[in-house]
């Protein structure tokens, strides 16, 4: 390790140097950012894997290129996810820095993409070629498996071609593993592996009342709109906030025993998570296994918005014509989303509310890896190879994101370990940053664990 | 009534003449406009008055002035009360005429302010002069009653100083009766007389959760406004949509048979109602005399707005931060705004809810003439003078204002009659507009008014 450290040390400058030419791109996959500069942004990356020694191609999609590589041989295969695509770095006034200038200061690198994903991305390739390099891999690109980077420049606006490209992809991507972006270090610096998300259901309710705002001195005849969505949200939550959602819960799969313990094990810190919230109290007064629980193994039903009628300042007396509720309920295994759309429409027709519309506007599926899968215990393993003892397994996460097309579809163990971010990396917002340090040692996690999967 | 009919129409062009001008004075309330031409329109009407024989002045306010006359001598007097601000004419871009540029079409007249208040205003000061002029009056000016004109100039914006100006004015506004702006000519042109308002409690319930939005993974545990709200409303209607707000029915006066007996004579045309509105049905399916009855001596819990969180289009995951819903209480006899916020906060704090905001935005006093009062008995006879033999009289409104300044404080019986406005005439909107031919039947209906008031 320190001979690893070492060499890593040595390449400080260059290392630095790289990542910075690539955070300087404005690989913003947001409708209206610059289709050339975002293929060369392509291009550099699929370059970078080339000078690593992988035989790299561009892949195109309906939208943006997914660049694909691949090296080595051997009888098992390691997926890399990541993508080189970036939000938006909206609200400008906000960042300290200039966004697509990387800044250093006091050890933390700012700018936009550095956390999600550009710093994993580059820490990855970076960590290959370090592998190439020790002596036991012998000559340059002979590494003893197959490890293929798949890196996609839609992930910030919702992947919509990663589906079709998974399924026409099936063989392409074959693999016995995949490492997964998105993983972070927690607030005392452990690293997080994990091994699930939750699926989601995004649905907007709408209710009408009269074709268009009346005066309120209707208000004791005419339908209201917001009423009626009150009247339907009380169906779908009882008083004491438990979810009341007919047959939500008879979908889910119980979680095993293996996911409960690793549960258990988690290191939950309540009173910081209320500090950094603002709040005395967990909903429902949720607290210790019970809140943990509800946070990673149960569906949620949460209003994410609502609006309807007047909502300026002062009195506007006004009886809306319509009203929207958006909900997304986060799903665990067993819970596909098009099933509880289904019965999120039976569950209201049921009730008498046929005229409210149910819009399905964004599903994903549940994706599960067994907490203890090998790629699992050789991810803890490469953490405890560079000094991080306290690695915490998640069995799954709140979030919710693609994994089921690799996890499920293909059905390739994959967890979430590795990345350069901190709870503190304003991951999609100003000032977007991590610490060097948690760089460079990501690089030489990423080493360890192409050794521990080499060599098993 | 053919010798006043020929009177008025051999006026004709100088009544129109005289209205274009009021309504070509731009006398926008609201904020930003112009005070001097402001003034200018409240001195055109003090000047309209005395060369109608009137003592007209401006009595200063805190804000815009107020227009008083007087003329005449006898033991009973008559208030009217109207108001010479109109509301602003956005959205421009809506009119089909220019709003300030009075546009006479197929007999309708289109102007901002001409169905509220600038046509009632004027049609009584004209009716006055036709008053005067008839024999039976004698000399100029010596009516055998005293008639006081009070037109305020901030009506628009919520009448912010009549309370202190009526309190403050108490003596010189002293009178038998009082006729209030504000009534209509129903769909099938029956003239209304109203004889009480509702009152209002008009509130922003406020909820927070955590400091600011949380991603949505956390949905699970993070404190949720908006269910909080969801949680509080459905305590305030049960499943049914019956208001269940502790203590509220129980401080509403029970209607009077004479009030029951004018509801049921009231042509309530129930399919022409939820045509108009675009519905098939009344909330909670009322029909018939129940609606009715709801609709005019019946509280409300009317819900006029609600935000919070994401409201764009798609989907965004968020548990938001804050949630806000703006309810109006419309209240009957009995029920003070006051009180019924107290009620809120009471029935909120006593099921839990002690951390959701009752904001106290605005408060409004029901009003109630008794519907066999003197004045309303001539308000009915003088339409059956001008030929309108179906004048409906409603004990109060859906509506609320500030009529009980008036009725309530000052003690004098108000009724609401004789406006120039009808069903459609886009009163606060666009296209404003009211017919010729009700125009000049107000005149002559004020002028018969003027005479039974005067005859009694």
């Amino acid at each position: 390790m320190e001979n690893l450290k070492s060499r890593i040390e040595n390449r400080r400058e260059l290392f630095l140097g790289e990542l910075t030419e690539f955070l300087e791109m404005h690989s913003v996959s947001a409708e209206g950012s610059d289709p050339e500069g975002f293929r060369a942004c392509a291009e550099w990356v699929r370059g970078k894997l080339e000078n690593a020694g992988a035989k790299a191609q561009l892949l195109e999609t309906a939208g943006h290129p997914v660049v694909y590589a691949e090296i080595g041989s051997g009888e098992r295969t390691l997926l890399l996810y990541g993508h080189y695509d970036v939000q938006p770095p909206d609200p400008l006034d906000l960042w300290e820095t200039e966004p697509f200038t990387p800044t250093i200061k006091d050890g933390t690198l700012y700018a936009r993409g550095v956390a999600d994903d550009k710093g994993d991305v580059m820490s990855r390739i970076q960590a290959l070629r370090l592998y190439i390099e020790e002596e036991e891999q012998g000559e340059h690109g002979n590494l003893p498996f197959k490890l293929k980077f798949f890196i996609e420049g839609e992930e910030e606006i919702g992947s919509p071609n990663l589906a079709l490209f998974v399924r026409e992809n099936a063989e392409l991507l074959e693999a016995d593993a995949c490492l997964w972006e998105g993983s972070l270090r927690d607030e005392h610096g452990r690293p997080e592996i994990c091994c699930g998300t939750k699926g989601m259901a995004y649905v907007e309710l709408r209710a009408k009342g009269a074709d268009h705002d009346l005066h309120s001195m209707f208000g004791g005849i005419a339908p209201n709109p917001v009423w009626r969505l009150v009247q339907a949200l009380r169906t779908i939550k009882d008083e004491n906030g438990e979810i009341t959602l007919d047959g939500l819960m008879e979908l889910a799969d119980e979680p095993s025993e293996k996911d409960l313990a690793a549960m258990r094990s988690i290191p939950f810190d309540e009173s910081s998570l209320k500090r950094a919230w603002g709040v005395d109290a967990f909903d429902r007064d949720l607290s210790g296994e019970d809140a943990l629980a509800e946070y990673l193994l149960k569906p949620t039903a949460n209003i994410a918005g609502i609006q309807s009628g007047y909502t300026g300042p002062g009195s506007k007396t006004i009886v809306p014509g319509e009203a929207f509720v958006k909900m997304d309920f986060r799903l665990v295994s067993g819970q596909s989303p098009e099933p509880v759309v289904g019965l999120i429409r039976e569950h209201l027709d049921r009730r008498g509310f046929t005229d409210i519309e149910v819009v399905d506007l964004h599903g994903v599926e549940a994706a599960k890896t067994p907490v203890d899968s090998p790629v699992v215990e050789q991810a803890v393993a490469a953490w405890r190879d560079v000094g991080q003892n306290e690695a915490v397994v998640y069995p799954t996460i709140g979030g919710s994101g693609p994994t089921a097309l690799i996890a499920t579809e293909l059905g390739i163990p994959t967890v979430m370990t590795g990345s350069v971010a901190n709870l503190n990396s304003r991951i999609h917002s100003p000032n977007e940053s991590i610490e060097l340090d948690d760089y460079f040692e990501t690089v030489a996690y990423f080493v360890r664990f192409f050794r521990r999967f080499g060599s098993r």
